[in-house]
């Protein structure tokens, strides 16, 4: 367990995590960059829906960090039996880690939008609804989600249908009232609240957990894990979840805005409840590691061989700087 | 070819379509109630997502005319063999029903929104912005659209892979950029400029005619029509979706608001492009005719025997007082 116990040491000289993202990076971007686009009918010359398309695309292939395609990936890479997968399987992975990126991309630019937390910087660009207006932002955003399910079900054979289904299945929830939609409904409803720790958790483990956690089953089901793997990468997904929180809330008051690419100290402001406002900086830090302890002790229980990329990626989201 | 020239007169006088109706609504009101509920974690004790779910419930229970749950299972009752179809297949076509109508809810509420029509009145009632703030509208618009993707993809095995994966490609494609979403950013782009009838047309394609179509198409799915059959659907769609459109053009002139249960003279007073403003009040009834009987020329060389709802459906389409 001496790697559990020691998470922010390099623990995998062999493997490297750069190179092993550049790659993924690489095969993400082409594939948003194609799917992205304008199949929509570009007959009118009023600009539109073409205007439409260019406010997806600016909402989504915009640098992010892609954290939730590479878990998916990764995921995939360790539910791979001797290290192989179908051709079938590796498309419906990419397919997946897109669908989850749009998913995430359309919560952003409804969540920056002025009727929730009015947010007109994201990484350094102005919000969807800033540079196109909020129509144009209302109907991006919904038309993402609705291109997250479209990416998930070619008609052409390439994926199967079983892989088709259970993706759309995972997603959808994970999205929706009882997943990241309903996370969000408690987060307005907590401002200026008093939060016990659970509700907090609570809150987080369906705002940003939920997706986080769908990501790394969307891998999953892009192979045939067994039982005991489906549990362990279930534990680990959710630990990783709410993690990312925590770390998130722990920046927002130790990092500076030019390194987070948004403004720093902006949920004190707002008087959101934190894990730092609710447990302290220090208590945050030790529970986040206290995850990411859960998290790679759920791998080293999952009877999975290839969890190189799964331990590195939650090394990444605990010991993160931005 | 007499039941297609005159289609004003009842032309089936041994189908009672308000029974069928009456039937089939009764199904899917209680499937509604079942489904747009609260398995949303309930915890916290903040109200939400219980306020979440509420809205979404205030958003979808509000006895609309389900016109689009009707197609489906028009369109369902038409591809059955031997007028029979397996359990799974009726499953499939009620969910398929349902989720239809989700997205159709989202969009209303999405659409009043006083980024987009600022409407306040839905229906007779508050819009969903109105009695639940523009946050939870926006929240519950989002949260509608993945839960319809979620009631499509049971994990019970009571519905097909295959089933399930055609229904979410078909309706995310209709939902998205390509179709409604793209259907109303075309419209915002739209108002007071000069559309030729063309352009109009394919606004409207878009933004009302494909989801139309696609409930059609949702319900085929639940079946195994013959390509001949699926052609002559998506033609019998296609003709109703645009002339449920030139109709509801024509009624924004010639009803009052009280029948339409919204405000009547909206389009003309926002300087919107109709078929009316276009073609005429006499053509544009007239086209709507015309529509009528390419939808029921289209039934008629479907090879399909049972298109008895289809037919009463389109009739009613087109000649509806409101």
């Amino acid at each position: 367990m001496s790697s559990v116990s020691s998470p922010d040491t390099p623990q995998q000289p062999d493997f490297d995590l750069d190179a092993w993202v550049g790659q993924r990076l690489t095969q993400v971007e082409r594939a948003l960059e194609q799917w992205v686009t304008a199949d929509a009918p570009q007959g009118l010359d009023h600009g539109a829906p073409a205007q439409l398309v260019e406010a997806m695309r600016y909402a989504v292939l915009d640098g992010g960090k892609r954290l939730r395609p590479l878990l998916v990936l990764a995921a995939h890479e360790a539910v791979q039996r001797d290290g192989q997968a179908s051709a079938s399987d590796v498309n419906a992975a990419l397919r997946a880690a897109c669908a989850v990126e749009l998913i995430h991309a359309y919560s952003l630019v409804h969540d920056d939008m002025p009727c929730m937390d009015n947010d007109v910087l994201r990484r350094g660009k102005p919000t969807v609804h800033v540079q196109f207006g909020e129509a144009s932002a209302l109907l991006a955003g919904d038309a993402l989600q609705a291109l997250a399910f479209e990416l998930l079900t070619p008609q052409d054979g390439s994926v199967a249908h079983a892989t088709q289904a259970h993706l759309c299945a995972v997603l959808a929830r994970a999205a929706g009232s009882a997943g990241m939609a309903g996370g969000q409904a408690i987060d307005l409803a907590s401002v200026g609240l008093p939060l016990t720790e659970s509700q907090l958790r609570e809150m987080h483990e369906l705002k940003t957990g939920a997706l986080l956690q769908a990501s790394v089953m969307m891998g999953a089901c892009c192979g045939a894990p067994a039982p005991q793997a489906v549990a362990a990468l279930q534990t680990y997904g959710a630990a990783i979840g709410l993690a990312f929180q925590v770390v998130d809330d722990i920046l927002d008051v130790t990092a500076d805005s030019s390194t987070l690419g948004k403004t720093a100290g902006k949920d004190a402001d707002n008087n959101k409840p934190t894990y730092v406002s609710l447990m302290g900086l220090q208590a945050s830090q030790q529970y986040a590691q206290d995850l990411l302890h859960r998290a790679l002790g759920a791998l080293e229980c999952s009877g999975l061989a290839q969890t190189r990329a799964l331990r590195a990626l939650a090394n990444m989201v605990v010991n993160r700087a931005s």
